[in-house]
């Protein structure tokens, strides 16, 4: 048998519809609230943040919704993107289980989520805006979003989190080379930077600070819309390609995964693979398990509350009802900067509730000394969010070793490492610590959810 | 038209022969010179450095040479590489021009390199070699071998420059991941870098020390041979598939180039690309132009004299003939460590000197323009290196344009940028300087040519 067997679709098989798994739940999702009302929130109140037809696909309950043409045709550029059997990667763990990836790391940004990117910045141009502010955490979104405004001539304004803005440079030069603006957040640029500033000049920064600062440079001016690159609805259906075409590369391999992993930070590139799985097992086909991998140092799924509650740290953006660390919990640092999110997805979090998902902690270094081994017989240096789901994967195939039992197991290689070089660095050198959360800080942040009537 | 069009090549097109384009040569090459005797060097000259099958194709002047099935079967994990048709960028450029790229950086290392670090890994291990000595300056050829050591069970030992070890340390955590040992140089291992360091202990290192040391090294130990990434004609053959699968795509395009451009250093990624199509011509077939693009830093086909020279600075290989800059001249430091060498592949060297291809030298701060402009466009980051090639091919188009003249520009995307970010990061602060060589050095390193009997 051939070592390397890679499953590459031919271009006419780029999705022409994206996957709506809202139209498949056995239970409808709870709405998301205003929080001042504890009602449920209308298009009118995401209108000075989003396109009116992101908003249209945020409360959609249509099964299948139109990719438009010229999304499509820059998918083209990467998709459909490959899928390979790990045949030198089974061989080298001697463990009789196919393992197969999903590989996204070959889009231009080097990630899963220009999936997204594309179609955020088609909808804004269609509705005539020019600029869009977001955050970025480790750099991954930010990038994907500067490429995406170039192809259709957006202003991208990135507020970058301080401490990510001073570790990663290079990260800041890709969204600079595609001509985006990368601001450190916080910022003296809006008035929730400065407020922080005031209060902590020194502050490092986070995630729910910077989409503090890119939420209000959108609601305060009439050109500029916000674009998120994980957690809504909207975000979570553009990803489902992935799942599509893999279940096409699953058919041309003869077999179909007994069990589907991904990596999850706010849910988005385990929901591109799994959804399109989940859905067909929701209209009665084979029901692979589903993992989802979380770090287990921001551990959303496993030790999160399912509350509704906030997505940014000062409370701008409305509630979600989701799994949640608080909006004030702080993960400690460590690389894979992708997954440093206090909630989930509410998609994610509802399959959860409705036991049609199981989640996974793991540490960070297991996960990099997996992810080297999988670059040595793979070729592939995965990047460290990604290396979370590689953890899961290589410790299924190791079970179906120990039990001598062979599984069908698919992963999702959600992007590369080449822009996160320095955790491999780390690792490789020794110095790379598992850091543990701090459990009385959760437990306070989790104490102070808020109270919501809908709860 | 599609704005997007990726020529994608089925896996079982991927070559199943290098081609030697010794075989239709019109005149010889000149043979490679023991610097002793003056005399060619034979097989056994050669045997301390490579395995026999190595050597059998450095001499062959078979047209085709067989790729045996395991190196096939690792090309599968990202050959056929796609071969673009730049429409954004032709539109972005304003140009009748139809521009085609061929894009090497789909490899595991994200340059062309693997190609034939693959292949000779290969061989080794055939042989029974367990160790490789290297050299490497950027660190693409470092990486690229260490990737094919990992996949064939070798040890492999890289000699890096000591200013790129301390300057890039990501390439050398690409090294160590892969498995590879990456030792700064000139190093306290070996007699040369011993000598090297007594006599200046702070020395920044170069590719010509490097060169030495890794020679040494497999010249004093059974078990380890020596590899090089570019220069020699072996290494230059196993480049072929990217002109061979280039031919096939523009076919797919219906249209031939008129123009083929590559990138320059050692010659090899340029010659990948254009031996193909000159052999093609050659034989009869069509006559594009051929463009070797040069750094002006280090301008060997332009500025350099064709002669028998020197491989390495301390003159422990053989003597070759071909464009030389002198064996000890150091261009001066700018970003496309690829192309910061004194000679030229006599190959390479020898086409120029039939008027077969054309060369030409640029300036960084106009290919770094160029390639920002390209990502934009096209998505991809282009290597420093590779951003020599992009340069030329916006220099043809853009003539075009003034002649209101179409013509199909083909060039070799060598690899992506995703470990030299620096250098863009540089550029984007405006502090990239176009420095020049020094006029007199080049001077007495051109008039210090050894003396050789058969010129």
């Amino acid at each position: 048998m051939s070592d390397t067997i890679k499953y590459q679709l031919s271009e006419d098989r780029i999705a022409r519809n994206w996957y709506n798994i809202v139209a498949d739940l056995p239970e409808p999702l709870s709405p998301v609230l205003n929080p001042g009302t504890g009602q449920p929130i209308g298009p009118e109140d995401l209108a000075p943040l989003f396109p009116m037809a992101l908003i249209g696909q945020e409360v959609s309950a249509e099964r299948e919704i139109e990719i438009p043409d010229p999304v499509r045709e820059v998918y083209k550029m990467w998709r459909p993107s490959p899928l390979y059997r790990a045949r030198r990667l089974e061989k080298a763990l001697d463990t009789p289980a196919h393992i197969y990836y999903k590989y996204e790391g070959v889009s231009p940004a080097g990630s899963h989520k220009p999936n997204t990117a594309v179609a955020q910045a088609f909808y804004n141009k269609e509705e005539g805006i020019t600029k869009i502010s977001t955050e970025t955490g480790a750099g991954q979104w930010g990038s994907s979003l500067s490429f995406a405004g170039a192809l259709f001539g957006l202003d991208v304004s990135v507020f970058m989190v301080k401490v990510s803005y001073n570790q990663k440079p290079y990260r800041r030069a890709l969204m600079e080379t595609y001509g985006g603006r990368c601001v450190a957040s916080p910022s003296m640029e809006t008035e929730a930077g400065r407020a922080i500033l005031a209060a902590d000049p020194d502050t490092p920064g986070s995630l729910g600070m910077a989409i503090s600062e890119a939420v209000e440079v959108a609601a305060t001016n009439d050109d500029t819309k916000y674009a998120l690159g994980s957690v809504l609805n909207h975000v979570l259906l553009h990803q489902t390609v992935i799942g599509m075409e893999a279940i096409e590369q699953m058919e041309m391999a003869g077999e179909y995964p007994d069990i589907v992993i991904g990596c999850a930070g706010g849910g988005s590139n385990f929901a591109g693979l799994a959804f399109p799985f989940i859905g067909a097992k929701l209209r009665g086909g084979p029901a692979p398990r589903v993992i989802a991998s979380e770090p287990a140092a921001c551990p959303t799924l496993t030790r999160g509350k399912l509350a509704y509650d906030f997505g940014d740290t000062n409370h701008m953006t409305p509630l979600l009802r989701m799994h949640t660390l608080g909006s004030s919990f702080v993960p400690p640092a460590f690389h894979a900067g992708g997954l440093r999110y206090h909630g989930m997805a509410p998609l994610v979090s509802h399959l959860m509730e409705l036991g049609e998902i199981e989640a996974t902690a793991v540490h960070q270094n297991p996960c990099f000394e997996a992810g080297i081994q999988f670059a040595k017989a793979e070729g592939i240096i995965p990047a460290p969010e990604s290396t979370h789901a590689v953890r899961v994967a290589f410790d299924e195939a190791l079970k179906c070793k120990e039990e001598g039992t062979s599984r069908n197991i698919l992963f999702n290689l959600s992007g590369h490492g080449h822009f996160d070089m320095a955790a491999y660095t780390d690792y490789l050198s020794g110095k790379l610590e598992d850091k543990d959360y701090d459990h009385d800080k959760l437990d306070a942040s989790l104490a102070a959810l808020p109270a919501v009537a809908a709860e």
